[in-house]
């Protein structure tokens, strides 16, 4: 075989996925066909495609669905706890579904009650870093706060734009807490203020080659997420364009 | 500033272009808005986007237009030159738009007059690699057989992917003709032999991140164009793919 013919498939290093959130506008069927034409594989499922209220019936649907596409919706989430009652709904929703992975922002007083629901569900759960905007947790430091003595099935989905729209130095964090790391949402952002807006990967201003590095050197076994929330009429140009680069940096650094 | 922010725009090492072929049942607007909302700054120019008779009204038409967009018509081409008249018609007609590079397919008789008008123009000509499909000059080595020892503004496009399909190490031929290389086809392809098609970067049998790494050990200095030929009715997904795989790589090996 020539030298140049060597395949080079970005997943042969990560598993490479897309948040379901970046679909919140569009058909479930047609986000599903553009992901299998883009060699996607992996989708995080956020409850507006599977509802809270689902019956067996509905799950068993979506699963079947996202199978005919070749995509295996890899966990739950990002899903938002309010309330006990809340979290008791998740768990259930996530243990019917069978997900293995559950992303969620409890609010903090009901960490405690989490982390039993953790235990007795078995269900990892990654809270999501959510940078300047005014939610739960605005980054990985934060979430380790509460829940670095706790089960070690309590961790972190570290958004990296978001962690760089707080300021914070997101490879630091990979460093520092990769033992906690569960999921990566990656996106590309205009600035590293909250003024910054995620933009199609390779654009901005984070340097995606530096963080696969890091990823690689902590052993990240996770999967990397694409969370692009501009144009949810149209994600899907943006999409492609942030997969491709995606996939272009893995192969590069391999 | 914070080691991750660092900006990594692929055109830091490469200028980025695509090749006008593949919008050839695309309407003109939309495929130079697509190639600016992708933030791509270089096209070649075919002849069904500026007409072989065309006055030097639509000229300047067509330069205000793609200058609306911020697109450079870096060059023409390839355009087939089967007789005298022909090659005398190309010539005039890049002249006539000012292209400083123009991509060519004489035939082999015509080769000594086609470098009398290279001198006569002083527009270096850039002869398009074709792989095993019949066309002449399948691959560099074939082109230098004939250009060699002609002037030095006779030289190659060299199409990567129809090296590859015609069986050549097109790395070998980067290291060895790079004095000649004007213009680079950059693609991906399924298979290396004649049955093989053009796929969107990173999901074929080739090695892209060696290929720039070879194009930047020799100091290429001209424009990475990808040619995408599938779907000419949609060409738009996979070039917005293969274009960010393709600054990814750039980006990690800078």
């Amino acid at each position: 075989m020539q030298a140049q013919l060597v395949s080079t498939h970005g997943s042969d290093n990560f598993r490479i996925g897309v948040a379901g959130y970046n679909f919140r506008q569009q058909d479930l069927d047609k986000s599903l066909a553009f992901l299998h034409d883009l060699g996607v594989k992996y989708m995080s499922v956020k409850d507006f495609q599977l509802p809270m209220n689902a019956t067996p019936a509905d799950v068993a649907a979506l699963k079947a669905k996202m199978a005919g596409y070749d995509i295996d919706g890899y966990c739950l989430g990002p899903i938002y706890m309010r309330s006990k009652e809340e979290v008791d709904k998740t768990f259930e929703y996530a243990k019917q579904y069978d997900f293995k992975l559950l992303i969620g922002v409890p609010n903090y007083d009901l960490i405690p009650y989490v982390e039993q629901k953790v235990k007795e569900y078995d269900i990892p759960l990654a809270i999501h870093t959510h940078g300047p905007d005014s939610a739960p947790f605005p980054d990985a430091e934060e979430v380790m706060k509460y829940v670095g003595k706790l089960d070690k099935r309590m961790g972190i989905c570290m958004d990296l734009g978001h962690t760089v729209r707080y300021g914070k130095n997101c490879i630091d964090h990979i460093r520092k807490y990769s033992d906690r790391i569960f999921d990566i949402h990656i996106k590309d952002v205009t600035e590293p203020s909250k003024a910054g807006k995620t933009c199609p990967m390779g654009r901005g201003v984070m340097d995606i080659p530096a963080i696969v590095k890091a990823l690689k050197a902590v052993g990240y076994k996770g999967v990397l997420t694409l969370e692009y929330e501009p144009n949810p009429e149209n994600p899907f140009p943006a999409i492609s364009e942030s997969i491709g680069y995606l996939r272009g940096v893995c192969d590069a650094l391999k």
